[in-house]
C-alpha cells in the first residue's frame, strides 16, 4: 500500500516536463504549485552556466534531486569511448555545481554491437566514474529504458541488468533510476525493486503515464493517468523497500509542449494528488 | 552458427507482408520468388471463405505454417471472454480447413487489469482450447509481444512468460512463436530459446527487423537488413535448438504497402538470402 499524499512536498518535476521553459520559468512554476524539488535537464543550464544556475536553485531553496543525463558510454570506437567519459566527467561536475543528489545516466547502445557487448563496455564505464562522483558528491543512477530503445539508446532495459551492473560495479554511489514508463511491464519488477531496497541501490522513482497508443516512440508519454499504468501500485513496492525519496515527475509530451506550460502545470499538480 | 540458406524453399511468407494483395496474388507472388510457404491471415479468407481458400493452397502446393491470429482471451467481462473463446474456434476451424499446421495466439492485454492476472485468464483459456485444437489437427502457439504492446495487446512480452503458460498448460500442442521483432531485446533470448528446444515447445521463427527511429508502434517495421537485430545470430540459436521449420518474414510497413508489391517481394527476396 502507497503511503498518503496530500501535497507536492515530496513531488519533483523534470525541467524537460515544461521543455519550452527556461530554468528560471520552472523553478517559479514548480515554486507555485507547491513542488519540493526540481530535476534539472543539462540544456537549462547553458544560457546561464552551471554556476549561476546552482546560485538560482539554492535561493530558491528547491532541492535538486538529480541533474539529467549523463551516460550514452556505449561506441566501437575508443576516442568515441573517451570523449564520452569527459562529457561525463563534466556532467558531474555540473551535479556537483548545481547541489544534485545524483546524474541520471541513459547508458547507451549502438546498432551492430551485442547488447550483452554493451554492457560491458557500461559497467567498465561507471566503474571508473563512481570514485569520481564520490569526490563530488554526486550519485550514479543507472536509468533502465524500455526495450523499444534498445537499438540506439539503452542495453539496460530492465531493473535485472541495471542490478547487474550495480553488482558487478560494487560502489555504494552507483544506483538505479526506476521510471515506470520503461519497467512498468516488467513481471519481475516487484522483486526487483525490493531487491534494490535491500543493495542500497534504489535511487530515484519517475512517474508519468503509458497512454495507450502511443503515436510517438520519444514524445508522446502520458501525464498520470492518461494510460495504463498502476502508479500506486509501484508507488507501494517502492516505498515497502524503503525508498523515501521525491517522487520525479517526467514527462515528454510534444502534446502537453504545445499548449500553455502554466495551465499544465495545474493538470500536473491535479494528476499528482489523484493518480501518483 | 545458423545454417546456409541458398533458396527460399524454407521461407514462409505472412500475406500480411503485403497487405493490399488477396489470397490469390500473395500465392502467386510467393510462389514467383520460390517461397516454400505461406502463413495466412484471417482477413484474406473473408472473400472467398477457409474452403475455398483451402483449395486453393492445396492446389499451389504451398505449405502453410500458420494461420494469424487468434486469442485476445483477456477481459473483464466474462460475456466478453466467452465470445473471444468461440472466435477462436472458428479460428481453429479454419486453420483445418486451409491445412495450417498452428494458430497464432496473441493473447490480450487490457487497462485496468494487472498483466499477472490476465495471464492467469490467458493460461485458462489455452487450457481449454488446447483439446479442441488437437482434434482438429492443429498447434496453438503463443507468440510474446514486444513490451510496448503490454497495455491493449499482450500481457506476454518475453519467452519466459510464454513458458509460463506453456507449463501450467502442459499440452504438447500447446507451444511458442519467436518474432524476432519483439523478443530480439531480451537479454534471456538465447537461453529461453534453448528451453523451448528442449520442451517441444518452439513452434515458430518470425523475421523482420527493428528499424533505428521507428515512426510509428504498429506499422513501421523493417526489411530484414534496414534495422539493428542480429539474425543470423538467433537463427542459430533457434536452429541449434532443434528448430526445422520455416523462417516466416511478417513485416507491417506501411511504407512498403505503398510501393509496388512485386517489386517489394523482390526486395524481399534478396534480402531473406543476404540477411536472415
Amino acid at each position: 500500500m502507497a503511503s498518503t499524499i496530500d501535497d507536492l512536498g515530496r513531488c519533483a518535476i523534470h525541467t524537460m516536463t515544461n521543455k519550452p521553459w527556461s530554468l528560471a520559468q520552472c523553478i517559479a512554476g514548480y515554486q507555485k504549485i507547491g513542488a519540493g524539488g526540481i530535476s534539472v535537464w543539462r540544456n537549462v543550464l547553458e544560457a546561464q552556466g552551471a554556476k549561476v544556475s546552482g546560485k538560482m536553485l539554492r535561493d530558491a531553496g528547491m532541492v535538486v534531486p538529480a541533474l539529467v543525463r549523463g551516460g550514452f558510454f556505449v561506441s566501437a570506437d575508443p576516442k568515441q569511448r573517451q570523449s564520452a567519459m569527459d562529457s561525463n566527467r563534466v556532467c558531474i561536475d555540473e551535479a556537483r555545481e548545481i547541489g544534485a543528489k545524483m546524474v541520471v545516466l541513459v547508458v547507451g547502445a549502438v546498432p551492430g554491437m551485442s547488447l550483452e557487448e554493451a554492457r560491458k563496455q557500461v559497467t567498465g564505464a561507471i566503474a571508473t566514474l563512481a570514485p569520481i562522483a564520490q569526490d563530488a558528491g554526486v550519485k550514479l543512477a543507472i536509468e533502465p529504458l524500455h526495450p523499444m530503445y534498445a537499438g540506439d539508446r539503452s542495453c539496460i532495459n530492465r531493473m535485472t541488468e541495471a542490478r547487474h551492473v550495480c553488482e558487478q560495479v560494487g560502489h555504494p554511489g552507483v544506483g538505479i533510476a526506476v521510471d515506470v514508463y520503461h519497467v512498468w511491464w516488467d513481471p519481475n519488477l516487484q522483486e526487483e525493486i525490493a531487491l534494490a531496497g535491500k543493495q542500497g541501490t534504489l535511487f530515484a522513482f519517475h512517474v508519468c503515464d503509458w497512454r495507450l497508443n502511443t503515436r510517438d516512440l520519444l514524445d508522446d508519454r502520458g501525464l498520470m493517468g492518461d494510460g495504463c499504468i498502476d502508479l500506486k501500485t509501484i508507488r507501494g513496492w517502492v516505498e515497502a523497500a524503503g525508498f523515501d525519496g521525491f517522487n520525479e515527475v517526467e514527462i515528454f509530451s510534444s502534446e502537453y509542449w504545445a499548449t500553455d506550460q502554466d495551465a499544465y502545470l495545474e493538470k500536473i499538480r491535479a494528476a499528482y494528488l489523484k493518480h501518483v
